[in-house]
């Protein structure tokens, strides 16, 4: 399916216009949202989809990741077609700060899963993109080789808006990506700020990326990241570097023993690894399979991810009112006086709210 | 000022009836609002909390906690009174789980403080009474001897409701307890849950309570909370467990070089302490003020308040409205039916939030 088919199939849409019942009761709208015939475009989308057409997968997420209305509503089509098919992947969080190698990772660990007949995928979260607008896996060449693998599909993050918007947007992402058959997921964050927490609530398995030694390399990790992680991986352990990795490796090893356990019941382990040199990246999948099999065998799997589609369910709700009460162009004409009243001390925090929730 | 006296003023409040100016435009409601005249009643009791009566202040904090809008509003007047009078503490958050001795540590911190010429006040954050309706100051005996200290205020939590509502009643709290002259601040949270975040976005100084030993006291404590902590202290280093203790604080110190650095830029420390024989307790102390001598100096203590409170204002914002929002009866009545949806696949956590959101 070409772009230009889908061009010519958005003429075809035949839900337009008809998804607003204003007239009738609430209940009746419900209803009828419930039985409301998807378009003939999310039915074209949704069966390249599940063909493993890569071409329309990424136009879809393009979709998921647009503002327009009409594309948000083509979207939701689209996922709640593929939910059914979705969920069949193992789904690997990987975070660490810039300059720690996370995309020569990510490639040597995508090429020695492929090259066993894996078929993965690589999605980012980095709301930080929307100032720069630019892409944290967009900008890298390095992934190339993975990029041009049939088996691999790598999805710059072109990701706009808010770290809820661009949660949602990555989580719907990976339903499509399932949907399309790639049975390993990799959610790559920057390192830096609140996403990794929303990796976290998204994956099975979250990685982290560190350098030997503890000196500049941890400043830009953020406090609580380190006892989230269910493996931290010393990377670029090559040449001179061997020794201090192997040192860190020893030191964090110690450390993680002093965190409280994980619910999942698996204590988190270290090792050191080189992705340019290829070196230790199949011990470190194969200790994510170990991971995959005891959680799986006791239960902790499905109830974390049925935990995490719930969790999903309450934020999802609490950013769409969330953002529909800040968007308010009351609301948002009030809130740089409060802030100055707060800061004068003028105003309790609590009695500013009170006033900019009752006073818009 | 008695509590016969109180509701004898009662019957004096002014403003009853004339702060809904439904008619008039919403600029004017605002200046209506700024202008409306305190009550009587309010400023008794401001004038009472300002001359530090515990009574009034014990009062004060109950209107604070009530669910009846008249005891709101008073409680609201008394803050709005109270916060140019308040900010001048030190704050101190204390976790642990059960069992590690906070209660013990608290008093005997306390006492050596009241010793010094401070006025000292330990509040509770407890979002879990609202189960059992119990307490975690409430119900033990062993901070009687602080409590009967003229120079201690302690209030024994009988929170009940959200982690959001208890977070924002403690919150102002703290600022009746500043404006009551108390220059030190203790909240204590029961080291289980999501309260020891709460505590951290809160106070100036966070300690985290600890037993020799990496077993079985670690299971109560959250991932992540390690990470936040200013300062670990090994508890219950007497007798037989001074050996196990110095190793144990050894090992953590050892560990907390690994982490992060916070944003304060103080190293968190690690120290040994016996509340019940005494030991170290000025030693703890004499770190929290050199903690506080050194953020004071870098700006870093003036910044965090004003960041806090900017905090403070946006979560009560938020939770004002997710609150409004999920005790609307037909959001509460669709709730069950969709995570049922959610989990057995039928559809996407999103398209069920966007159905909750447009369809109630």
């Amino acid at each position: 399916m070409s772009e230009s088919k889908h061009h010519k199939d958005s003429a075809l849409k035949v839900h337009d216009g008809i998804d607003q019942p204003d007239a009738v009761s609430p209940e009746a709208a419900k209803r009828f949202k419930e039985i409301r015939p998807k378009s003939l475009e999310a039915v074209e989308y949704v069966r390249a989809i599940l063909n493993g057409d890569r071409a329309v997968l990424s136009k879809a997420i393009t979709m998921v990741e647009s503002a327009l209305p009409k594309h948000q509503e083509l979207a939701q089509q689209i996922i709640e077609e593929c939910v059914p098919h979705a969920g069949r992947s193992l789904r690997i969080g990987i975070t660490g700060v810039p300059g720690v190698g996370k995309s020569t990772f990510i490639e040597a660990l995508g090429k020695h899963l492929t090259s066993q007949g894996n078929r993965i995928a690589v999605l980012a979260i980095d709301p930080s993109s929307r100032r720069s607008r630019g892409s944290i896996l967009g900008d890298k060449t390095r992934m190339e080789d993975l990029a041009n693998d049939p088996n691999a599909f790598i999805r710059p993050s072109s990701s706009a808006g808010t770290l809820g918007g661009v949660t949602r947007n990555t989580r719907e992402s990976v339903i499509l990506c399932e949907a399309a058959g790639y049975n390993i997921i990799f959610v790559e964050t920057v390192g830096v700020g609140q996403s990794e927490t929303a990796v976290h609530s998204m994956v099975d398995f979250f990685l982290l990326l560190m350098l030997a030694g503890a000196g500049d390399e941890l400043q830009g990790i953020k406090r609580g990241i380190m006892e989230m992680a269910d493996a931290i991986v010393i990377n670029k352990a090559d040449g001179d570097n061997i020794p201090k990795a192997e040192i860190a490796a020893r030191e964090y090893s110690n450390a993680l023993h002093l965190f409280p356990p994980s619910p999942s019941g698996w204590t988190p382990r270290v090792m050191t690894a080189s992705s340019t040199e290829g070196t230790r990246i199949r011990e470190v999948w194969e200790m994510v399979i170990e991971y995959e099999r005891e959680v799986k065998a006791t239960g902790y799997f499905d109830a974390r991810r049925k935990e995490q589609a719930l969790q999903a369910f309450t934020d999802t709700v609490e950013e769409t009112i969330r953002q529909k009460f800040f968007s308010n162009p009351d609301v948002m004409s009030l809130i740089p006086g409060l802030q100055k009243d707060i800061l004068s001390g003028k105003i309790s925090p609590y009695a500013a709210a009170l006033r900019l929730v009752s006073g818009h």
